[in-house]
């Protein structure tokens, strides 16, 4: 049985300098990690047995899901990713290295280069595709600014999986069946979260989902529908096209140049113009594979880049150096606006409708007022381009979107063939034609995960985990340790808590009650139980449940099967319906 | 349940070209591994699975002991391996990189400097150990000559252990129970092995033992004596000192120069003296922390560098450079004796007592016969500085040692001190003074277990797993899937076995027997169960053991429990006494 004197459990009463979130703080605390370099941890005892609780809960669901478990390297070399060209994509965020013969490697970020390299090699039939291949694995982005203990680190291990199937449809099929694996993972795991719309970023594809974990202290934000089921990350929420009227009245006035020395942003030019930055418009240079356009939004609005290349059809488009910018617009950066460019101009929806527009002038320290549309200049498209904001509208039902911040603790993606086509991974169909294979992605980061479920349940007293994630479901605490007989006792439940399988710490040490107690608040164990000499004097102790404070007097007799039925009371509750 | 038709089992007919070794062949051919790069493999299903069992028995075996389990990770900064050194020592085994921000890193090929690093901030009285932390985690030695598949790879997975005590007796239980659970660990692989005295290498300490899985292709050499326990890898085996007497009457005679133009090694002198290469003598000159020496072997021997570095008690020795053997004597490379010489002589021991031997001349194109000891030159010390050849004798009982090939799959070391004086590894005492804790580290390859396993447990017709690392206990062969009685049978048979935690691989494939039963041998499931039309109509099928061949006929309805019993009783042949 494990005894807190021989179980190695550091805990610390002050959080550590860096931390900015409960979890990192608590983590740290508990001395589930430890900091071994920027971006790296340790996972000691105790937190590596909640990591082990998550681990086995994605590898029940994965294997129920019916995908195989496979192990691959983590050190790849460059020619697979030179043959996808993410060698050359993914920057500085590819940990790279050379072996002794000078070869190049990286340390894998993700896997889709090496499983499509196993599959084109293995998959030569449509029979043996529908195949789902996962793993848990570790993986290295040498991510810029590491931060929140293993929240975002630079070294963490994923759970992976790449499904292959003969076409879209049955593609889908495989799509579906990970989400729905991933809201049980998720549910089991005792997570409050979402799953949204989202976008695939370098891994590529054509869909894709993250599955939330709502707490303010996320990273992202989730704009989701107050009526209906739509939510997306606002990187990819879409936004229902506004029907803007001009004020009853409002006519077409005469274009004015107006002189506005030095001003060169949305915030100087309102104040100097006295009218809110919305009924300015911002005009952006951007450069994409399909050539130079204008990007036309509203002041107080933001373009989405990943829209915009999504309207041209672009693999790729960012704001165009300023080199570009005066080229185009014929003057210094800063005064850029619709009239008189000879690039193609792609305005949002959000300014369909709107007359009088104030526009920079494609001149130093001038702009205009009273520009329109067709009049004035010419829209090559209206389109969805910005990023959404609050007072924007859901695009399925018109209704007005919340705000949302997540953690995002999974994805699943549907790469379609851009893995299959690039690396030439084909099959013969039931005609004996050569057909790219069509895969999906699907990922879970197993530390963030366990973080996320701190961050969503602790107090200022210490974690709370739900039982189907916490080190141990019981902590016994007597409360003098030279009590022969109680010690006897704790010693005597332990063990027959044991038997019924149920995960138990016994708390030995030569130590004040408070301090015990203390101890088993931080650390979350859902149930204690405290041999305190009065109760135990009339054969009884006491029930503390962590979650609710609720404290019951049970008698030691009948303390081990009330224990049992708590346990498997809660461990039920966290499971999905079959 | 598990059916081939759903599982990803990829055999092959034939041999991969590379391969030497069975383990090698019949892992590539079972599709349990595929080659990434060089020295770096994919685990597909079917070996993923049987590794799983290997690290399910270690973890098992390892709790049991009361170590912790903890993870680390593979990525680690420069400057924990600069404290103990061993950035610079370790040569080019070592993967080296730079992140982003140009800060030196590697992939650690073992943890004793992060977990000492660990050790130092979290422990800090004698009350918290003794403690045994150990992870099974992923690990790179780029290893010049990557061979034999997973056994010896660049990457692998590897469960490290270390232990931290207050003194060395602590330390000696803590080593002692490591070495108790490694026994435990491989009896319940089914493998055939023997722990045997070992060097320590490049992760240091005062004493070591190897645990060999006994096999002709192993790469080790153990020398183990004939009549008494004692066994050690070739390159530690001590050896008796034999008793040399001068042949009945045998005087020393004069000292004479004999002229040898261009015989520079032993072959060519004995061939032109024609004496054999026992009854020369070579001077060998080394070069060493603790000066340059010359170390005298039979002509038949061979110097054994780390016997002679602990002789000096230097730290490192090799071989001098020709332009110092130059120096030293005086003459070119290969006509060194020790006659004349100004560095100190080691004679090895099986020297001892010989007569007019030949040995160089310190000259070009000469060497001397009749040279006696301290009449011709003085020997500072015999000792044992030789590897242990065929006819060599035990140092504790005198008996002849026998040479067998083994593959290391473990080794246990005693670290004593080096990484905490290194590293400031301190804690306070009973009486509150500071000392450096004792360390020990324990480590075990586990694809390379599990290739030893593959190793020693096959035949021409595949791998004969033993059932306690099968990837199925049972396979079960319906050989006509036409026929729906006799298929329905099948289902309802696999799914009774699982009922009774048995794991079943069902061949529901529409191949012909012979297929069927040449995969099941080849993958080697200890049990089939083969439903064929003749005994199906009498309500009987057969169970087949791959082991032994044998054949039985049972009744379809008390199959479930036959099967149960024979995977039973396997499994319980496996285990160590309790």
């Amino acid at each position: 049985s494990m005894r807190i004197s021989q179980f190695y459990l550091p805990t610390l009463r002050e959080d550590p300098a860096e931390a900015e979130i409960a979890s990192h703080k608590m983590m740290f605390r508990t001395g589930m990690i430890r900091k071994v370099s920027s971006g790296i941890y340790a996972f000691l005892p105790l937190g590596w047995r909640v990591f082990r609780k998550v681990e086995n809960i994605i590898r029940e669901e994965m294997n129920r899901a019916g995908a195989h478990e496979v192990y691959m390297p983590a050190i790849h070399p460059a020619e697979l990713w030179q043959e996808t060209g993410r060698w050359y994509e993914y920057g500085k965020e590819l940990l790279r290295m050379n072996d002794r013969h000078d070869r190049p490697y990286c340390f894998g970020p993700t896997h889709e280069e090496v499983i499509t390299d196993l599959a084109r090699k293995e998959i030569r039939s449509y029979r043996q595709m529908p195949l789902n291949l996962y793993q848990i694995q570790v993986k290295f982005r040498d991510e810029i600014r590491p931060r929140f203990g293993v929240m975002r680190a630079r070294e963490f291990i994923m759970k992976d999986a790449y499904s292959f199937d003969v076409d879209e449809k049955a593609s889908d099929v495989a799509y579906w069946k990970m989400y729905t694996a991933y809201e049980r993972i998720f549910t089991r795991c005792g997570l409050d979260f979402r799953p949204v719309e989202a976008e695939s970023g370098l891994i590529g594809g054509s869909f894709s989902h993250e599955f939330m974990a709502l707490a303010s202290t996320g990273e992202e934000t989730i704009a989701s529908c107050t009526s209906c089921d739509y939510a997306a990350n606002v990187k990819k929420a879409e936004i229902a096209v506004a029907d803007n009227q001009p004020a009853a009245g409002e006519k077409q006035k005469p274009m004015q140049k107006v002189a506005t020395p030095e001003i060169k942003t949305i915030e100087a030019l309102s104040d100097f113009l006295k009218v809110s930055a919305r009924d300015l418009v911002k005009t952006l240079i951007f450069e994409s594979d399909k050539g130079v356009v204008a990007a036309l939004v509203r002041g107080d609005h933001e373009v989405n880049e990943i829209k915009l290349m999504t309207t041209l059809d672009a693999s790729h488009a960012e704001l165009a150096s300023d080199d570009v910018v005066e080229k185009i617009t014929d003057s210094p950066k800063g005064f850029a606006g619709p009239i008189g460019l000879k690039v193609p101009i792609i305005a949002d929806h959000a300014l369909k409708g709107l007359v009088n527009l104030v526009t920079g002038a494609n001149e130093k320290d001038a702009h205009l007022v009273n520009v329109n549309f067709e009049r004035d200049f010419h829209v090559e498209r209206f389109a969805d381009i910005r990023m959404v904001v609050q007072g924007d509208r859901c695009p399925r039902c018109g209704s007005l979107f919340r705000f949302d911040r997540g953690i995002e603790v999974g994805q699943v993606f549907k790469l379609g063939k851009k893995y299959s086509e690039a690396m030439n991974a084909t099959y013969l169909d039931d005609q004996g034609a050569e057909k790219p294979m069509v895969m999906g992605c699907y990922g879970i980061g197993l530390a963030r995960t366990m973080a996320a479920v701190i961050e969503q349940n602790h107090d200022d007293d210490g974690v709370i985990f739900p039982m189907s994630v916490a080190p141990f479901h019981v902590i016994v605490v007597p409360v003098n340790d030279q009590n022969t007989a109680l010690m006897e006792t704790a010693h005597r439940v332990t063990e027959d808590l044991e038997k019924q399988d149920i995960e138990v710490l016994l708390d030995d040490r030569a130590e004040r009650p408070g301090v015990k107690f203390k101890d088993a608040d931080l650390i979350g164990v859902p149930l204690r139980v405290t041999l305190g000499e009065k109760h135990f004097g009339r054969g009884k102790l006491e029930i503390f449940r962590r979650k609710t404070g609720e404290t019951i007097l049970v008698k030691i007799d009948e303390a081990v099967k009330t224990l049992a039925g708590m346990v498997e009371d809660e461990l039920a509750s966290h499971m999905p319906d079959k």
